[in-house]
């Protein structure tokens, strides 16, 4: 088997899954509880808070545990919309966010907010000059993702940081779930940054457990109240287990994370140089400023679903862009954003590829890429 | 060491774990996947949820899975209320809801609703009668919980059930996550309760997975929005892992519940009897029309945590009410709403057992109990 759906979810790292049946079995109290079985799931707990801190480079205060990138995004969106509401109902999200983002946008709408959708360029990447058009006096949120899910471009953050340097009653949101580990933290994390969201499924992490970073001075409503975990930020029973697991995923993941990122880009570049060779491969993430995992594509022609079953014949799993969307059946919002032509658009298809991938993937991912090619070059008219 | 504090979190099962790691290892797909590894995620998450609603007696289609109990009061509260709000601002919460329900009911006041506490009499029991005058035409949502947290009392879902019967507007929600097990199901999911909540950790399950029942044809606005999973109803990536976990946690306590009941039982009226053969002791968990589990009572002019640290002196833990009020140094809520006079409320401590407790502890923690006791009575004044 060949799994090139890592921007999908990736495999639990068996260290990390050590972690989890570790902690599940011999750390039973609640953080919450008075004795000392209460005090020692606390130290663990904020243990991991810490080192999740540093190799962020935040402040521990500044991490909050959520059940996963969606929640993540729904608390900041809705957090920072109820919480501001009084200074102004405008909102302002990019036109390829996840629909974690974009539906919780939509939400806010039917709740008196205004929302407008910060418009993409032909490649998809969000245009700062358009971006700044849009901001009013009344905004209050600005949400643009580090990392595209579905094409892989990475966003211009730092521009955006810059835009935003002097308007310091809006608030920054990111989406990094894609991000982490694939581009450097610099590129996502800037000062200016006032809410990112992680995802541990994404790097190689258990499901169900998300980062929320809120900087220091900047609130939130709850998005989960109750019994006041969390500074009363979070309330739940703390998933402890999965919070350590989580820690020892993330330190995993950026151990060595230049070198994984070459790993990866070189096997991109390879997969790139083959597919382009082909007439009918339309490619549509290019290298420069693209996350070096994430390779979209599509034969004209042929729908996506096709060439995703086609390659499962031969155990290799890849995917319509992404997995929310491709059980839909519709076209990629990124690419429909984009201005891609409908028929184009669900055409493509999207490698994602890790750092446990390897060249000898690749070269059989080629092999049968091009035998499938052949095949459906006849029928694609 | 004895754990009597399992209202507070219970250890995870082996057997559960087990599940917990074997989906983790095998099963990588995301459900919403196109390809094969999706599908046999799919495949796996219905069969989870179809097992817990055979439990329950429901439609699997009733089933929905959350990251606890505290999401799945905050949904089902924020969820009716924004969908109702058309029709209605008003809410009903017991005056002993767990926070979940009280701090959210707080905040949809913020929001423009109105919410109105039902009382208690002194032993902890909503008042039937008194929620009555409650109910106003504008009423969308009832919430009461089926075992309260602090004392055990079994509230009287029956009994409002019946007064709810004539009038289907009114959404009935029930927080069952201290019932689960611990009370036949009949006693809490009658046909007239529209939503319900339980918490995978409170069974021996793992933390951060919940479950929420709702019936057929009732709505929520979701609380998580996003790439539309559970049928656009709560969306993010499912935390497969620990849903089947939950399933096997699910069957594992409802198998023989009955015969568990009967040993719990058996252990708190051996304890209970004891205890009250001692002059400064003041039970709040009488037996009748209260959880098989649970047993607060308090030492007269000794706080809490004084018992609960004497107690952890020989590795027997138990708490001072719950475990989310018991870091605040707080009276319990609920012996608050009793009126329990301030310097009794605060002596309160929480015994709460399990079937996999034994007689030989219950005899142990007794010994200990009269050790404590005589040293303390000193004291007390
Ligand atoms: C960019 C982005 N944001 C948010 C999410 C949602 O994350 P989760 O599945 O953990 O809720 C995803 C994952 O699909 C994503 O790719
Ligand atoms: C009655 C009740 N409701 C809700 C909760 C919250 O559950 P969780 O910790 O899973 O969020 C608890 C647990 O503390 C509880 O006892």
């Amino acid at each position: 088997m060949i799994y090139f759906d890592n921007s999908a979810t990736t495999a639990v790292n068996p260290m990390v899954l050590r972690t989890y049946t570790d902690v599940a079995t011999k750390i039973m109290g609640n953080p919450s509880s008075l004795h000392g079985l209460g005090t020692t799931a606390t130290r663990l707990l904020e243990a991991s808070r810490r080192q999740i801190a540093e190799l962020l480079g935040v402040d521990s205060q500044e991490i909050f545990f959520t059940s996963g990138g969606t929640e993540g995004d729904n608390w900041i969106l809705k957090g920072v919309a109820f919480e501001k509401r009084p200074y102004g109902n405008h909102i302002i999200v990019s036109n390829v966010e996840h629909p974690a983002v974009k539906n919780t946008a939509e939400w806010l709408k039917t709740q008196g907010f205004e929302v407008d959708f910060a418009p993409v360029d032909g490649d998809g990447f969000v245009i700062v000059s358009e971006l700044e058009k849009l901001i009013r006096d009344e905004t209050i949120l600005i949400s643009i993702m580090a990392v595209n899910n579905e094409v892989g471009t990475i966003q211009p953050i730092g521009e955006i940081s810059d835009l935003l340097a002097d308007k310091p009653t809006i608030s920054f949101h990111v989406d990094a779930v894609q991000a982490i580990g694939k581009i450097p933290l610099e590129a996502w994390l800037t000062e200016r940054v006032d809410f990112a969201v992680l995802s541990a499924h994404k790097f190689h992490g258990p499901r169900g457990v998300g980062i929320v970073v809120a900087k220091k001075g900047k609130r939130l409503t709850p998005l989960l109240h109750g019994g006041g975990q969390e500074h009363n930020w979070r309330s739940t029973t703390e998933n402890l287990a999965g919070i350590a697991a989580t820690s020892k995923a993330l330190r995993l993941a950026l151990d060595d994370d230049d070198f994984k990122r070459q790993k990866v880009r070189a096997m991109k570049q390879v997969i790139l140089e083959e597919l382009e060779k082909h007439r009918k491969v339309h490619v549509f993430s290019k290298v420069e400023n693209f996350a070096p995992n994430i390779l979209t594509f599509g034969i004209r022609g042929v729908r996506g679903e096709v060439v995703v079953h086609a390659f499962e014949q031969h155990e290799i799993y890849i995917s319509t862009t992404s997995a929310c969307s491709s059980k839909k059946n519709a076209a990629a919002g990124t690419l429909v954003a984009m201005n891609v032509p409908s028929k184009l658009a669900t055409s493509a298809v999207r490698i994602s590829l890790d750092s446990t991938n390897n060249m000898a993937e690749v070269e059989q991912f080629l092999t049968v890429f091009r035998q499938i090619y052949q095949e459906l070059e006849k029928v694609s008219g």
